[in-house]
């Protein structure tokens, strides 16, 4: 049985590759069944455009492998609180649950700025947040640090 | 000079022609200096995603198109109020307006639900809602008519 620090040292390991490309270091998996059904990182800067988040790469591969753009069964795991666009992506994709690592107190849709998952719209989707959180905010810093 | 008018035009013509590929047709462009830089309608059903809303698709295009994922002092017009997934896109992707046509009462996020657009985030942007709303409306009614 798999605990939610297993999932989360996966979206880690996202994140730590997103980190070699010189990426904003964010990591997602999707998991279905206790299976992996997707994986992904930041790529916003290798594809020049603000949507690819891990989220919405995480939710698009999980959609792409299921045939289905309904994620309903799903759990996303993701390595910081998603911002708005990725909240109302990952409402439209009907995932059952999102667990995320650190808090974003500037854009963070789940809890720190807003909840936007929980009764704001029509739907509620589960959201646990701080699952690993030093290890997944520990990352974004450092980087950050060095773009200073 | 163009009115607003001409530009939602095209947007519709965007939205036309995913109604003839079976999606849900809701149409985007964006405008930078008078000159169309991205066009774009829904591709939920031919990519088995809810990612590929219209305003998705036409704020990466623009960013592919100008290699830049900073997209100020551009604006963007589409058929239908956006989500919260586009709403969040949009304050991500720096335009500088967005004009919409129909509003959408049940996950508008510009106006009719919320308006993330202003001051919800600590950025805003400017926001016109109900140009050619009659037709922009009526496209999607009669769509989602044959439907049921």
């Amino acid at each position: 049985m798999k605990t939610l620090s297993d999932y989360m040292s996966l979206a880690l390991d996202e994140a730590k590759n997103a980190l070699i490309m010189d990426e904003v270091p964010v990591g997602a998996v999707v998991v279905k069944d206790d299976s992996i059904i997707a994986k992904a990182h930041n790529l916003t800067e290798l594809n020049h455009d603000s949507i690819s988040h891990a989220e919405i790469l995480a939710i698009r591969g999980a959609q792409n492998e299921l045939g289905d753009s309904n994620l309903s069964g799903c759990t996303m795991f993701v390595t910081l609180e998603p911002c708005h666009m990725c909240a109302g992506a990952i409402l439209a994709s009907r995932l059952d649950m999102v667990v995320f690592g650190a808090f974003d107190e500037r854009l963070g849709s789940c809890f720190s700025r807003v909840d936007l998952l929980n009764g704001f719209y029509d739907t509620s989707i589960k959201c646990i947040g701080g699952i690993m959180e030093k290890e997944c905010g520990q990352i974004l810093s450092d980087y950050f640090k060095t773009k200073r």
